[in-house]
């Protein structure tokens, strides 16, 4: 399979393209641009939305990265993205997830999208509820 | 709307139900077993399968009881579980989850339903792969 | 909540909705025409096409009709989607079966969308294939 | 694309693994373990969890293996899942399920499928209920 | 139901907060805040990052405002999204869509959930492929 | 990967099938059959209704062609359907939407995917309501 657009070079002249990818670089602190990134690049001011927001959204806060790559994962894996599921996998092995973690983290992944479908089929109303924050 | 089974009461005289709401209101240390599971308990071998199942794979392990009922949480809402995203939003808060920390969650789970579908738009090859556990 | 169309009253004078609601309630054997076809029926010609398609598929074949809306019922708890998962969950009662039945139809829809998405996790590539048809 | 963990050999030493791959065997009359099996087996405690509960709901009882394993693929359908797709679309095969049968089951999946966002674009409440069982 | 969050008042004292909610009333052309918005304010940096998101992606470009709230539609109505789908179709009506292109929208998102899933059935591989942009 | 059935030769000597493959190439002006239409074709009876389903939907009405196949295009992406979303990626190609207004479409898709989760996670109920047609 090919991608629907032409991937952008890292090399790219268009200088926003070139911020960008410079800066993916340098906050993964990885050495080549991913080709999610590099198809993105092919709408400049899209990639940078994209981009501006995702570096904003996975800055560490109240939750560390290697929570908000967890979360990213488990969405991942439940909407079936692959490109996603092995990017993310890929993060939180290199931010040291153990290989026992992660197979708890499969376990809760499962069990959720069967109970999520179990309380669908039995139509039974919320009565668990937060106290609104 | 009312649930397609139902209700079971508390006060069930079968023994493997009792067993099972006996367990649950002492493990989520709650007074009421919540209506999920009086509804599943219309078929009390399916709910003993689907308990012992949650409760081994809550027991806190690699990663803490927190971090696995965001991950639950970031399942819940990814599959717009309207009964589960309640019920594990009052859990996360429940175990100290901050206003904060909750509005990085929502921040973090939209944001990958977005890249996830612009993944799947673009139909990328995965080109960043973990290395085989 | 209200529907997003009004919905049309049985009493209908256009013929080809009042034909279709003839048809809807000869064939399923019920006395009302439930809310879902009146409001299809908002857009007659698309009420047909829907009413003719669904008649013509759930006419009992090599599969029969209970196991024909069983199918219906999976793939609506899977969407979560409730009028239908209702609407389904009525029909298959109707055509008996039984409360135990019911019970380990849920047990296999829930089976099968955790593991779905542990297959998807996973990254596994598909082995076992069918003999094409 | 490769699995994200290595997939475990049938002649892994781990006495679990042993048990659970040579009862996958027996149970399912085949001569080699599915490489989804050989995946979750870098989690023993996992793949036990999930065998032990998949051979337990697939055990023909009120509904037959052949009808469930139909559920199973209109779940893996609507799911989008490749493997189970894949997999269990075998199975329906191997059980005997014919040509003219299984184009039956593509044309309920996908009518279902239609219905399910028709009914939740129109925003209908549910009025067909079934009696709680 | 309640929200997870207590819903920020219009008359809020946060400055980023009015602002948006300023913002939002002018570029929307309605005098009241939807509770949606006011539910995010309980963020108030994550409000501004999706509304400054959302007003960019929506300025008419070479789609026009109508084209992009049908695509908003169809997509809210394929994720079962219940606030979304009565807010877009709301939108899609004060835009001057007609009960007639509504209809026709209806038809089209219900027809290519179907195909889609019967592609996915029959595992079919991509043969209808775009020239990459 | 291969189909689940064997693809049709568009040579078949089924006069049904003959007949809409002839009316896929003259209505789309290809002059090959894509391969979804050959696998369907497996069952005459359910070609020839989904064929005839989609001809009808997809005639120009009060939404123009362009129209119709954007709003494929973006229940196919956000469906995940890989098949779908290459094909309907090259309908909007060949119907002249330009690499801009395609930008701007997975702007619009990436969004509304993000804002129905956070509405999901913060369990809003509908305020903006459309006035029913």
């Amino acid at each position: 399979m090919r991608p629907t657009v032409k991937l952008v070079e890292e090399s790219s002249s268009d200088p926003r393209v070139r911020a960008v990818f410079d800066d993916i670089k340098a906050t993964k602190k990885i050495d080549r641009v991913p080709d999610f990134w590099r198809a993105l690049a092919a709408h400049p001011e899209h990639l940078e939305m994209v981009w501006t927001r995702l570096k904003a959204t996975m800055k560490p806060g109240k939750l560390d990265l290697l929570t908000k790559e967890i979360i990213a994962l488990a969405v991942s894996i439940t909407n079936s993205c692959r490109y996603c599921t092995n990017s993310h996998t890929a993060a939180v092995q290199k931010l040291g997830l153990s290989k026992e973690a992660y197979g708890e983290l499969l376990a809760v992944v499962g069990l959720y999208n069967m109970t999520n479908k179990l309380s669908d089929a039995l139509q039974v109303e919320p009565d668990v509820l937060p106290e609104p924050w």
